[in-house]
């Protein structure tokens, strides 16, 4: 295998243009080109939806053809919204390999320009069908990890709220300084606390916008001053529901063991990182799975500043998804660019974090289900053995099997609420608002459901689930449930008796 | 570099089926797993437009997810309507670079369902915008293509009629024999006489249909019976208008070489081959492109039968695009999953080859812009080296310099009709018959634009362009318009003298 080196890179201004994706990744190429002394042999295309999005198919092709270099080799890649990431990994994968010398990467979304309704509509097609069916959207199922991990670390309302506005005013803060970024704007307390709740408990200062924008980067087999150190790749069931943990994500975990095993780095020495802060409670979740942090424990890190920009551990120094912009397709190669504009010392004093040699990028593809973890490294920082990419072991990540021909029309199940959310942002065709919940039922299987009424819930509260209309639905168990429950139960235990 | 072998393959009937993309491809992958010796590693999945045809984003964790191998990494491939042939393409380069040991390839697509007028739209987003914008479709870029080719080698009207419909019957045969195949009805003369003109000179029965399929192949590091022994993978110009000829496909040649020369192999050595037949012309142009006949002259080998099932040549055994289906994302992995069954002696004595050796699969994506060729070979063929996959020489193809911006509101130009289609079932928004022409100009850049008025053209005559609302016109130059030309061209002289 050889080493693979990042040479050039581009990034245009992030936020909302009059740009196609054509003129964006266009101009993020021609930049890139422009100022490598490198000549792609093969290119790669990250985008997550330029058919819905942009109008355009075919988009690799297009591409090499408006940079004037059709005829090499081109493919588009898509593993939703960590697109830019998977192409930088492939890429790094080719070049080892020595199929090609030097790669160039483009990654770019163009998304305002439609209704907000439609893009949230067009981003729902990343959840599996069940949970979209029953109204799920991107922020809703954000917001149930976000609950299941509240309760699991038994944090109260305060504290969380206090955990996701001081990561906002931290991303926000970093973006004030990044002259492409979609927001340059510090936000307050006061704008945090006052903006309007999307799904419970997340805010809009917890979401990232709708943004346009791309990204460009040269990769080559012949030396520069960064290297690929790690990289790690790891799926996970598209649908929340059938996940042995709510309030992680596995596919980071794994992702990030096979990042570090192939680097031979630990968690201890990164220097800083670009994780997936699609919302602001993954940013705080993700530090745990990269374990940078004890599990249930990051807030006591994020709220002591140590991931602040002058931090031991800065975390997204560029102002993050949140606030530097999420073009879906062109955040995870946005990330690189980032990292490497810091290694280089290439952003303005403000931002510059103080230790550089090392960084790692973690970037999510859909609710949690396609991550990617790459690292990068100064070449001039340590003496070692060439990566083993191929060192990998590709587990399995195990699940609890699909439950939904669980319930039939009419029965009543009993269960236990493992997450819910209300969501007041629902999708077209949904009334707002709308309470969704995750129910362990006592057959250990869980269940997706909305609730008949709207309402508080308790997690972990006694839970009554049945289906009408085709439509799975939730409520409070009540006594005469209970009883009903009881007595089924008992005449069961009755029944086996004589068979 | 480790060789590459082909272990397991599946395939789904193909035709329109009420099975989402979903059930699609987890039948594929399913049947593939289960009758495979090997674990998967790693997961590819070629789709062209899950997004719009099925409502699915990220479908590379969903089907991970359904066949539950949920963690190990997976990516979804785009390339048009070569997306299986890519998958297949990156899956030997990913193996033969150490990188994994066991892709499952898994390559589908569902495109009944949707209105015709729906699916058009939808496929033709792989067209450059402003050919799109004139009312180009998918058949009336091939019939323009086909009209090049007819002039440049002088055929006339009844021989081109007699080769595309010699390909027709002759694939219609092949399909006939396949259980597979979306359809299995030979066609006659007289059918293909009567089917209706879609674009002009191409009928009905010279397109490909909308069709519904997929397929799941095992490759490996391990040894089996079947190796594979070359890629090759070329871009070129989406715009036809940009293209130094408009006849061949530029990229065919270039992946076909690249194909060679990795395989250490001519094109007198392959014993068959599956190419895309989207439309009929496009498989004599291909078998020429292919180098299996000179230019120009595939019809002497086509009308002789060379090509058919018993012929020297055998071309789309399966019945290939034309008969055996064309769901797009699945075509490519479908001709290679073909030609393994053919190399094994897997199908039914009428139809299998006699020479069986060596099988070359070609795969386009766009029109004539992202195309694969990939050669599989019998281990127990040839006693040689393994093949060299990154001794390739990717080139830049030559490009006419865009021309889009050439005509201003009100100009007028004087060029020849480089070729023209009258397309009688058009895209959404443009009234039928609609006639689209690509025009030299004499300062020898080319221009798409739209007929003024319907009617017969004659390819290689004089034509006078212009712009009007935006929109780019032409029609047969008049005895007025050559005056205007003849006094503009001599005063211009006539100005030049005085600067």
């Amino acid at each position: 295998m050889r080493e693979v080196y990042v040479e050039n890179t581009s990034m245009t201004k992030f936020g909302r243009f009059d740009l196609s994706l054509r003129q964006l990744t266009t101009q993020a190429g021609m930049e890139c080109i422009a100022d490598s002394k490198r000549k792609p042999d093969c290119l790669l295309i990250g985008s997550m939806n330029p058919e819905e999005f942009s109008s355009n198919s075919n988009i690799s092709s297009l591409v090499a053809d408006y940079l004037d270099i059709q005829g090499i080799p081109s493919l588009r890649i898509e593993t939703a919204s960590s697109s830019g990431a998977a192409i930088f990994s492939l890429g790094c994968n080719l070049i080892a390999s020595g199929i090609y010398k030097n790669i160039l990467l483009i990654a770019g979304e163009k998304m305002s320009g439609l209704e907000t309704q439609k893009v949230t509509k067009i981003l729902a097609k990343v959840i599996e069908e069940n949970e979209r069916e029953s109204g799920a959207s991107m922020p809703s199922l954000a917001a149930m990890v976000t609950m299941a991990y509240k309760l699991r670390y038994k944090m109260n309302k305060e504290l969380l709220n206090e955990l996701l506005r001081t990561i906002a005013i931290k991303n926000h803060y970093n973006g004030s300084m990044n002259p492409l970024a979609h927001f340059q704007k510090e936000i307050s307390e006061d704008d945090y606390n006052n903006s309007k709740v999307i799904s419970n408990p997340l805010k809009m200062y917890d979401c990232s916008p709708i943004s346009d924008g791309a990204v460009g980067l040269m990769l080559s087999c012949e030396k520069t001053d960064i290297r690929v150190s790690g990289l790690g790749h790891a799926t996970d069931t598209v649908s929340l529901k059938n996940r042995v943990s709510l309030s992680h994500f596995a596919a980071t975990k794994l992702a990030a063991k096979k990042a570090y095993k192939s680097s031979s780095l630990s968690p201890k020495d990164i220097d800083f990182a670009e994780v997936h802060d699609a919302f602001t409670s993954f940013e705080a979740i993700n530090t745990e799975d990269l374990g940078f942090f004890d599990q249930g424990k990051s807030y006591i890190h994020i709220l002591n500043d140590e991931t602040k920009l002058k931090g031991n551990l800065p975390i997204n120094p560029s102002g993050g998804l949140k606030s530097r912009g999420h073009p879906v397709g062109a955040t995870g190669l946005a990330q690189i660019v980032d990292c490497v504009k810091q290694m280089r010392n290439k952003v303005s004093d403000s931002r510059q974090v103080e230790k550089n040699n090392i960084a790692l990028c973690h970037s999510i593809g859909g609710m949690g289900n396609n991550i990617f973890v790459n690292i990068l490294e100064k070449v001039a920082y340590r003496n070692t053995t060439i990566p083993n990419y191929n060192q990998i072991d590709h587990a399995i990540i195990q699940k609890i099997p699909d439950s939904a021909q669980l319930i039939n029309e009419g029965e009543e199940l009993e269960g236990k609420l493992a997450s819910y959310t209300t969501l007041y942002v629902t999708p077209e065709g949904f009334d707002s608002p709308l309470t969704l919940g995750i129910i362990d039922t006592l057959k250990h299987k869980r269940i997706f459901a909305r609730a008949l009424f709207e309402g508080e819930f308790e997690i972990g509260g006694s839970i009554t689930v049945f289906k009408e209309n085709e439509t799975v639905y939730f409520r409070k168990t009540s006594y005469i449930d209970q009883i009903k429950f009881f007595v089924r139960r008992n005449i069961k235990g009755l029944l086996d008796l004589f068979e």
